[in-house]
């Protein structure tokens, strides 16, 4: 059964050409003056949260397909320069995948039919060493910082972690914005709540957290085009619910491909809202300064990423 | 010749204790809710600065001591799933020295006489998977988030770039703010401009950078503590001078010593000041918001970071 | 139950000062001229066989504790020099754990008491870039060349694997010998084979493979002394059997004790005798020329190796 | 000046289809069992060397290109079963580039036209997780075994080290095989001594080993082929001499061409043959036995390799 027409929504919410032939931000330019400002502002109480898990071996990936941070500290008692041996120092490398953990998926990411953000095409632009266009240093230049506003979809519905692979419609969106008070301007950036991060941060099971992954429907990639929204993130995999494949025939991901191909937005992934949503809940506000920096890895596809809000 | 009483300034501005004695934040626990409140009332004007160097191949490191950041796109042109053929993605991975370029130093990465800050003892701190204490996760959870105050060394002195390895005193620093008629609250961060950057943003040789490494006096840890600053960036290689043994008999890079060893002071290194530089010089605003998150890497003693400024 | 007296074995069969204070090579000392010259004789019908397993990603490791190699082609489709284009390479980066498939302990893998073969002492010579005594480099010296013996244990036992963790005693290990009518010589390799390497090439079941792990028991450390052994190797996890430790109180792995640190002897693992032994039973020659070189990595704990097998 | 028609060269040392469509194994193949015969029984007097460079930070690259292997011990003094405290162990990991030292050449790794050896199209073939035909495990799966002949340019030069980059031509190899008394047979390995790794092992200078790169002229390819040489190797970066590009107009590296692409030839690079030519010169036997094997990594374009010669 095809509740969707993606080819027909892809149509009308693809941002191709809209910010020039040659732009690698997509939706990231809707991040102007005034949004930084409104964010800015957002930050009023002094309190500060960062939404980053833990970057190391007992990350999310189970090893087999992307591998958890590998970290050595190979440089340990040893004296900086021979002629002072009192001081040493020690310095640390790292192998890892990098959208093991917390993350964005820069517009490079994902595509179908050949073809990524903005028409560049895949074999002009992917090259093993780094993507010649979209990579994820256009995102790192941004800063990715806006004012960020939180949908508690557990919470609202009463839950302390959505169970299994429940599709989070826009209409639910709407009804949880309206619970919460908040309303939308252009250049926010969107945090979604399922709970499912707490299969990681309380339960410390990887294999749990692939078996509840709610997130939104591809519905939703309109919404967030209609209401000129910057970028999304949320506590789960994907964003999108993982089931979606039969929703969209023909696409898995399919607000992957609608939101990172055709739209030009990044996607967080892995955000852990569990204390900002308690917060949120105990003070009433529920949007906030969001300031999550890629790391401007020259042609990456992903950036791993320590989301800092302040409110 | 001894010009600085290394162990009596070291006594002075030691802050072993002073948060607990399980505290592994040290300096940044100086930003409290106010200096939150001031840092995102500096962010104004709706402007946006990444100080991020580009993470690749082509970085700062030389190849034989530390490594540039690896990338490798390693999956192109695969569909994400076989029954979605139209579906494809691209996945990186990445090998690196954590201090390669923009960089954070956590407070476990230098130390001397075999204790790092607070009393921590060397052989029961490092280990060769990470640090049990003080690893960069601690500052990472704080975000590193507060005012920033640009002290622009280099404009004061009239030049784009210092030459060599000249030593910034703590006059200078006092001059240079009074100039640009700054002053310090409790919990700022200081950023140090020298212009040395240059050397690889514009020049783009690395060799020439390492030639041109003027920076902070030893002298200069006693101001950073008197001014209660939280951390202390500068677009170096090392923040301080890199000639300084000499001064403080027995101790190489010995401000590496009193700020991460003895203060608990975070030093942020090659943070590319020049755009920031030059709007601060054109609107006359030398303070902003400053958000450099480290990532949370458990048990590393740095972290690669690309820091956000907003004014 | 105590039935093995662990401690006044270790003592018999310890070879500490046998070749020197200063010796790395531990029992490949052993392999004179006389033992080359023999092993090249086995060699006379023109038959060689590989004994490596393919280093990649779906080799044994589950992911989680050692990696298995991950292999980037970086350069692809590029000029070697842009001059003339129409010449093109490919490049590649790995990274893996030294022993995630086929490869040989070196004498600085495994230890007890603080102390490794021939007395060094662990603190003195493991470092976080590698061992300063005992690395795998000084068996790469020799190149682990010689006469190998193989003993069928599985076909002897009339199984094409054995199942579970079966101990193979040194009773066991003389039926086999007698069954096919080999003796052994100063110098020789022995190659036990349990059959439990088709769970890794047949069944392509990384995690079946950990449930058979037959072995040899931790008297056969002593047998292997008796006989003038140089080096041993098997197509299991650990040439031991798994579940030894109940055997020899206090101790788990007792022969990776026995045998590395007290005997200075290197452990072959995960061979894949397959091929060799099906040709073995069927003419009747089971010794041959085995040539297996570790790469000299400096300091490493051990090697992957892709072991050659001359008949 | 055009001295070598290439494209005509090329079109005689064809070897396409000569083993089949679908061969992987090029000249190795030439190694049937009286060249395994022939190489095992060279080795009559019981001497062994290594022909390997060590393999570490301080080998032969320069970091920006290829980068030497990073080793890491990552688990050191940590017990391998925590309810036997007594038995630890140490376990390492290795970053590298495939070819970053001693090593051979896959048939995958140089190209020209868009086409590989075989016929096999680049487009088809090459991949960023590994070449799909041609791969290093096809040489593995043969060990790279048989009977080596030593060519001592140098020697025969009466240098200790040829110095600049001197074009070895057919002629010369005809001399000095003369000279040394050695006649050659089908499937035989050809060691070409330039003397120019004792920048290396000598000097320690990896630059200094970069402005002497001696090595064979472009019409040697015809000259191995036309005695069914399996494979060559030398203790240089590339076999041939470096400024060959000239010679072979619109070709650089033209014996990489000819060789790997062609004829289906592995090169061996940087192979250390300095004690091995010292003992062929006091004993005047110049041929051994040599095994080579590269570890079979699944796709790499080429491998790592200690190898072993037994005289």
């Amino acid at each position: 059964m095809k509740t969707v027409d993606f080819e027909a929504m892809a149509e009308r919410i693809r941002n191709w050409g809209r910010w020039g032939a040659e732009d690698n931000r997509g939706t990231l330019n809707l991040i102007g003056p005034e949004a930084l400002v409104r964010g800015a502002a957002a930050a009023r109480q002094g309190k500060r949260f960062s939404l980053g898990l833990p970057f190391d071996r007992d990350g999310p990936q189970d090893g087999i397909g992307r591998t958890n941070p590998q970290l050595f500290l190979h440089t340990l008692g040893k004296p900086v320069n021979p002629a002072f041996p009192r001081v040493q120092w020690a310095d640390d490398s790292v192998f890892m995948t990098l959208q093991c953990a917390t993350q964005w998926d820069a517009l490079s990411h994902v595509h179908y039919d050949g073809v990524l953000y903005n028409g560049c095409k895949v074999c002009d632009t992917l090259t093993p060493t780094g993507a010649t266009r979209l990579g994820v240093e256009h995102l790192a230049d941004t800063g990715i910082v806006s004012r960020g506003v939180l949908l508690d979809v557990a919470a609202y519905l009463g839950t302390p972690m959505m169970e299994g692979f429940q599709g989070i419609t826009p209409d639910l969106l709407n009804q949880v914005a309206a619970h919460q008070g908040v309303s939308f301007a252009t250049g926010d950036i969107v945090a979604i709540r399922t709970g499912a991060i707490r299969c990681l941060t309380i339960d410390k099971d990887r294999n749990l957290f692939r078996k509840h992954q709610s997130g939104l429907t591809p519905e939703c990639a309109e919404w967030l085009h209609d209401h000129q929204v910057a970028a999304v993130c949320a506590d789960n995999v994907a964003v999108e619910v993982m089931n979606a494949g039969a929703v969209a025939d023909e696409m898995c991901l399919p607000m992957h491909g609608l939101c990172i191909r055709d739209m030009g937005m990044p996607l967080g992934e892995m955000f852990n809202l569990e204390a900002l949503a308690a917060d949120c809940a105990a003070d009433g506000q529920y949007d906030f300064l969001m300031c999550a920096p890629p790391l401007g890895f020259t042609g990456a596809v992903g950036s791993p990423v320590n989301p800092i809000v302040l409110k």
